[in-house]
């Protein structure tokens, strides 16, 4: 009969998170007990924060007890329900684990919602899931660029950021995207059509910083810390905002690296820094799916998704974000289980 | 007949500012040309600011050019004036210079303003003035802490700080305040009232901060910079705010020092750090100053300076702000001019 194949954490990591961190394992399918529903899952998400609860304790709700399943989000299909909110068939949303097959209650580090039918997974997982929430709010709510103003963001061509730069330029903002590597830059010049792109694997950051933006930056969303961050709170404008919304350059490190050392300049420039969290907006989800399936319906954004298969790869995936491989949102189709 | 003295800058601080950096010169009193008024100046306002103009470039207003005289805030003597808005005999309050006469023409890095009669001088720069301000708004624009909340903050006996916890406290806000030294925190204690009050000469802050915000902080109103900083950021609770009123720890080092490597809980538990500058609320000053006048009168608020004299001891009294040595804030009466 069918098994459950799973990924579990093997140990914690000890600097930048590895394949060895976790281990493959295979066992029985579970059983969904009262107030629970089994689900097969069929793609996961990726994203960068994940390794927190694999490497951290911290206020973070998804710690990972050490042998336990790897969580994440996923996009899943409810095989058997005995949860009076969800039934046989449903395609839905929400924290799960990297394994074939997981019970849950609805209620976990994700809230489990129905998708809409016809989504497709990649943009269930991406642009309308919550990696969109983080962008659409973390621009619309936290760094709110007015037409004219300059805002720039780090990650740019990464999961939020490919979206959050686009939805800067919707909203009038001259747009300067930092990304590494010629593919993603190019993505964003002709695709994503950001006023200007940096490559910070070619180009020197600083200089380009100083031609694209000459009289400082409004708003900075950061999704990488490092310098970049002091970059950019170096050339804060007055009342400039930065939107804390990752720091990728960070989740990997051993120790924690040094901070942003211009981050009195918030003082001089009477600035505001401010750290995001797309759950907290959850009552304000579907007006923001409800926009950005406009924006995409008029032409004006284009997601992007960069699509990886097999329950196996998870773990390399998940190590995309951090070598700076994928270009937009990672996801992960998972195969069929193998039936003997 | 009577000389202006006055205090130049020598030289451009490397490192922490030194006496050497100014040096003391006699010149001419000078005239007021049309639309400016002379005055003498009687008091001088000690601030940690101050030693941004004399050291960095930056967008902060007031960079002194090299062997031009020190600027600062100071309470003087209109002598005569050529300028609408002020009459001969009038006290004022606003950007001056470390020397006996200076003439102004009302706007400066700081609005020239008339003293009320009476008006204490050591307040007038003090509780009443910009650093009364400072207090005033971190807490009630920026900090906001609501009753029950956890209130810390650094440099708690400085003139900022010795007013700010204060103020958190007649809000209601639990309040523990940090400072250094036995006499500074027996002030706290008895006189400020504050709930708690660390010593960081003689006690374990981490330690301490453990025993006495158990449950996290609110509110982190930070004058300091530093260690302390990262220390409140890693036990910021939910929404919590992190106030950026100075940064007495950096202003002098000669390289700027690491910034908090705590800053990206900010994302985690959705804080916000954000800079202060007391001169955005100038439409506000009235309203603050009549609530603080209120709140002396009741008892509640008991402001504290540190009076130094002489202007030949005014960079020694600068000095005091980054040794630690005053309690409350630091002002300087200058003595008459000699008139041989």
């Amino acid at each position: 009969m069918t098994r459950n194949r799973q990924w579990r954490i093997a140990r914690r990591p000890n600097g930048p998170v590895r394949e060895e961190d976790f281990k493959w394992t295979e066992g029985p399918i579970p059983s969904p007990a009262e107030g629970q529903f089994l689900v097969q899952n069929l793609w996961l998400s990726l994203d960068p924060t994940q390794i927190l609860g694999l490497a951290y304790d911290g206020p973070e709700p998804g710690g990972i007890p050490l042998g336990g399943v790897m969580q994440g989000l996923a996009l899943s299909r409810v095989l058997e329900s005995r949860h009076p909110g969800f039934v046989a068939g449903d395609v839905v949303y929400g924290g799960s684990g990297w394994e074939d097959f997981s019970v849950g209650d609805g209620i976990g580090f994700q809230n489990t919602e129905r998708v809409p039918p016809g989504t497709p997974p990649p943009m269930a997982l991406g642009v309308l899931g919550i990696t969109g929430m983080a962008a659409y709010f973390g621009v619309t709510a936290l760094g709110r660029p007015t037409p004219g103003e300059t805002f720039v963001l780090s990650g740019a061509a990464g999961g939020v950021g490919s979206i959050a730069g686009q939805i800067a330029r919707i909203l009038g903002a001259r747009t300067v995207g930092i990304a590494g590597g010629a593919e993603k830059c190019d993505w964003l010049a002709r695709v994503a059509r950001l006023d200007g792109v940096i490559d910070h694997r070619s180009e020197d950051v600083s200089a380009r910083l100083s031609e694209l933006c000459p009289d400082g930056i409004d708003v900075y969303f950061d999704n990488v810390g490092g310098p970049l961050l002091d970059e950019a709170l170096g050339r804060l404008r007055l009342q400039g905002r930065v939107v804390v919304c990752g720091g990728t350059s960070r989740y990997g490190a051993a120790a924690p690296a040094p901070g942003p050392k211009n981050y009195l300049n918030l003082c001089l420039v009477r600035g505001r820094m401010e750290g995001l969290l797309a759950r907290d907006y959850a009552d304000r989800f579907p007006e923001a799916r409800a926009t950005l399936r406009q924006w995409i319906a008029e032409g004006s954004l284009t997601p992007r998704e960069d699509i990886a298969h097999g329950l196996a790869n998870a773990p390399r995936s998940l190590l995309r974000l951090f070598s700076g491989e994928n270009v937009g949102k990672q996801v992960l189709e998972i195969d069929a289980p193998p039936s003997p």
